[in-house]
């Protein structure tokens, strides 16, 4: 709003020339890309002393929100920022308010920090080492301006904590801050969504644990913060006890999670893709060399037309690259379930497994007990197999249909999990097949078709690879990125045909 | 000492009774394998969440040393566990001592409370919720008992602050903390080191700083509380204000590196590669998202004898999986610092170098100005073409040697990079070779000979990698882990021409 792009949240005509977070393309009072949280003290950290070292001067100031305290990254750049022996100015945005309600002993300190008008003794930045200042209304222009005036040109760290009213100015922003958080189009007097609410496959895994709880599974519900994405409020209601959010702090769930799992409990963890990444260490270190039954349902994966800040195309690599680990990828509903069952009933491995992107979509479910370890032939064929793991199944059965319109008859696989392959059906190929083709909804560098190329290297088979570059992209269509990866049935056909006829 | 396994410190037949972390498998009173930091309050919370859950009593008591305190996990831990309804005892082991020293503004305000006998107004447990206790002897068995006795069956988390000395007991220990945190044999009277100091990379690498310092490069040198891995505790005395050690905060040293080099410093990061997985999303999210000119040297990578804990072997599938950033991997010494100096001469990306574990080797550089995406044709034959990643490259040479043996004279390439494949390079195989044999010193799932496998997948070019299984093996003596991986030219030979006379 202040640095010349108020149009494009203004102006329908604009609405897409800004890109829903920083962009150093766009402004250059953007520094960085930034879309995962807690960052900034750790950035303005770095650029404070890169201006040290260059001998410059000037005032770096960071702006964290209340809710990005919670991540860990936000106390390591806070606990580095206070040592600085020059200039830094930490704006600590408190609107009481994380993506849903905070949650952490820290932020009762904040509310009697407020309450005191900033005078309290309990407060977690003093107990740091920095200077403090307190604004009680930092949404009053003229406060901030003074605010600004007498920490600017400090030679030290100095907290600047200012009380704010997330959504001021709007009235059912106010009155609902989770939904408003982020929002699909809303009705601008009402604040009521525009679309009709569509089922989700949330609401098949929730009625499922409901099931396991009341049969007795001592499952406890994690989340970071964003209970919003998979209706866990309505879990919570029915299960306070069971329901546990860290806040931003996913490396705190998986490790939590590995806890639980090890106490006997059977811990559920939901994350989004993209910032389950904040938490590879837990996930190595706590989880998979502790090999502790922590299932995962992991969400908002794949090529989508989301911003760089938000690509999820890497939990393939990430997560099958960890032992021990099986990473499951439904293709429906009803195998989604099964996998949840399946992962619920053993005990001896973590469990993630991808829940589809898009409409839900129904099928069968994979095995009545799921299987590890063994491919499901869709269809058997001869000559060009096609593996579609999870929501690409679907892609590989219309590249098999259009093959088909070419007078092939492929074999179609539901290989289920990214992580471990089935050998058996692999080499299996080998009798009467010439071309084993991979679909995979995410990147390609360390995927599950790299793994399977790696496996056949030694043998007749060729492999062709369908899936996304290792790029960051950033806002494209989803349709521009199939085009350009040849996600479509008639480009996967055509380099298969192409593939053959070599 | 306490769980029954003294013998295994004290007796030198039974020093490899035990491994160096805790483990499960060893006593029951170790309830997780745990080598990295911070991890044990949230694992705590967890197994508190559990029991409560069930519906069971008992003190869920965990441990974590000042210097774990500086890392995001423990913050995000304590916070969590301060809303506890629940027991939950923490103790807080304050030896005033990292690995080195510590460092953050949180570590000023710890001296202030151990000096007002834990009376002092700035209190960063309290900060967080916690009811609080201090310990001022922690060393005194007597005290800790009355502690322990008080806080027993809390209802509510607290945590047990106690000050304790490192070392204590042993004082060549005590006179030199940092380098008895861990240490090779020494001699038990005077503390020296048994065997001699080597010369190490490090020497070549820190003198090349210097020079490039001396000529105006605004290189920060950062680390994450393991200078002494590295000898930059001469760096330090060198160029104090252009090191930082940001304590155990690996994810803070990245994003820091983002925030210098933006702002025009030139940060070089000094990490193991087990460390180094801490900060996988702000490698991700801050480094190659913005694509900022972030330096990284890496050491302690590839197969070893090393706990699991400490296990490094998955940094070329998380660091290559990742866009922008080009991953290289040094033979030699004077190829290292090549690499640094090109590494230094761009800004264009983020570049990664692996550092070989091992005795200095010296070589050739690889090119006077190292050329990325070119690899190094050694010696040019035909047939089978050996690529040799960084400290395999070595493997290769004596593996084509053996194959000269038996009238094969194959071709021997050094790829460099991990992350970029060169494409011309390898399609000018497709014209004399039938056979690609990779060789890298790390876990093959989601790694460079993947890579290589998927990009040659619809070729007539087969493809071996050689490299480690995807598990966590355990303190397993590296000539056991080569056997097992082929990684031997005997055996890689032997597996070479079976593949040829297939």
């Amino acid at each position: 709003m202040l640095t010349g792009r108020k149009e494009g949240f203004l102006d329908p005509d604009h609405y897409f020339d800004v890109t829903g977070y920083t962009s150093p393309d766009e402004s250059e009072h953007d520094f960085f890309t930034v879309g995962h949280t807690s960052t900034s003290v750790a950035l303005a950290t770095g650029m404070a002393r890169a201006r040290d070292v260059k001998g410059e001067k000037g005032n770096i100031v960071a702006f964290i929100g209340d809710g990005s305290l919670s991540g860990g990254l936000a106390f390591e750049g806070l606990n580095n920022a206070a040592t600085l022996n020059s200039n830094i100015i930490i704006v600590v945005n408190d609107n009481q308010m994380s993506i849903a309600e905070n949650h952490g002993g820290l932020y009762r300190v904040l509310d009697e920090l407020r309450a005191s008008n900033g005078t309290s003794a309990n407060n977690p930045f003093k107990a740091m080492g920095f200077d403090y200042r307190y604004v009680a209304d930092g949404n009053n222009l003229a406060d901030m301006i003074a605010a600004f005036k007498a920490v600017k040109d400090l030679n030290h760290p100095v907290v600047l904590h200012i009380n704010t009213l997330k959504g001021k100015g709007y009235q059912p922003a106010i009155d609902n801050k989770m939904a408003f958080h982020w929002h699909a189009p809303f009705d601008i007097e009402t604040g009521e969504p525009k679309a009709k609410r569509q089922p989700t496959y949330w609401d098949a895994v929730l009625a499922e644990l409901d099931q396991q709880i009341a049969a007795g599974q001592p499952i406890v519900a994690l989340n970071s913060a964003i209970p919003g994405a998979f209706g866990l409020k309505a879990f919570q209601a029915k299960h306070p006890d069971r329901y546990v959010d860290t806040g931003i702090a996913e490396q705190d769930a998986i490790t939590e999670a590995a806890g639980l799992a090890k106490n006997g409990a059977r811990p559920v963890v939901f994350q989004n893709s993209t910032f389950l990444q904040r938490a590879y260490d837990q996930l190595a270190h706590d989880v998979t060399l502790n090999d502790l039954p922590v299932v995962m349902l992991i969400t908002s994966s794949g090529i989508s037309a989301a911003s760089k800040t938000h690509l999820a195309i890497f939990d393939i690599p990430y997560l099958t690259s960890l032992p021990n680990l099986e990473y499951l990828q439904a293709s429906n509903q009803e195998e989604l379930i099964s996998m949840l069952q399946w992962a619920l009933r053993q005990t001896d491995h973590p469990v993630a497994i991808r829940v589809p992107s898009g409409p839900v979509v129904h099928g069968f479910a994979a095995h009545d007990t799921y299987a590890p370890l063994q491919y499901n032939t869709i269809q058997k064929g001869s000559k060009v197999a096609l593996l579609g793991l999870g929501k690409f199944l679907a892609l590989a059965e219309e590249t098999a249909a259009k093959l088909g319109e070419h007078g092939i008859e492929a074999t179609v696989i539901n290989p289920m999990s990214a992580s471990t392959l089935d050998i058996k059906a692999l080499d299996a190929l080998k009798a009467d097949h010439s071309l084993v083709a991979t679909f995979e909804d995410g990147s390609l560098a360390g995927g599950f078709g790299e793994h399977v190329a790696a496996y056949l290297g030694d043998s007749n088979l060729k492999v062709l690879n369908f899936g996304a570059k290792k790029a960051y992209s950033d806002n494209t269509p989803v349709a521009d990125l199939y085009q350009e990866f040849h996600l479509t049935a008639e480009l996967a056909t055509q380099d298969i045909l192409a593939q053959l006829t070599k």
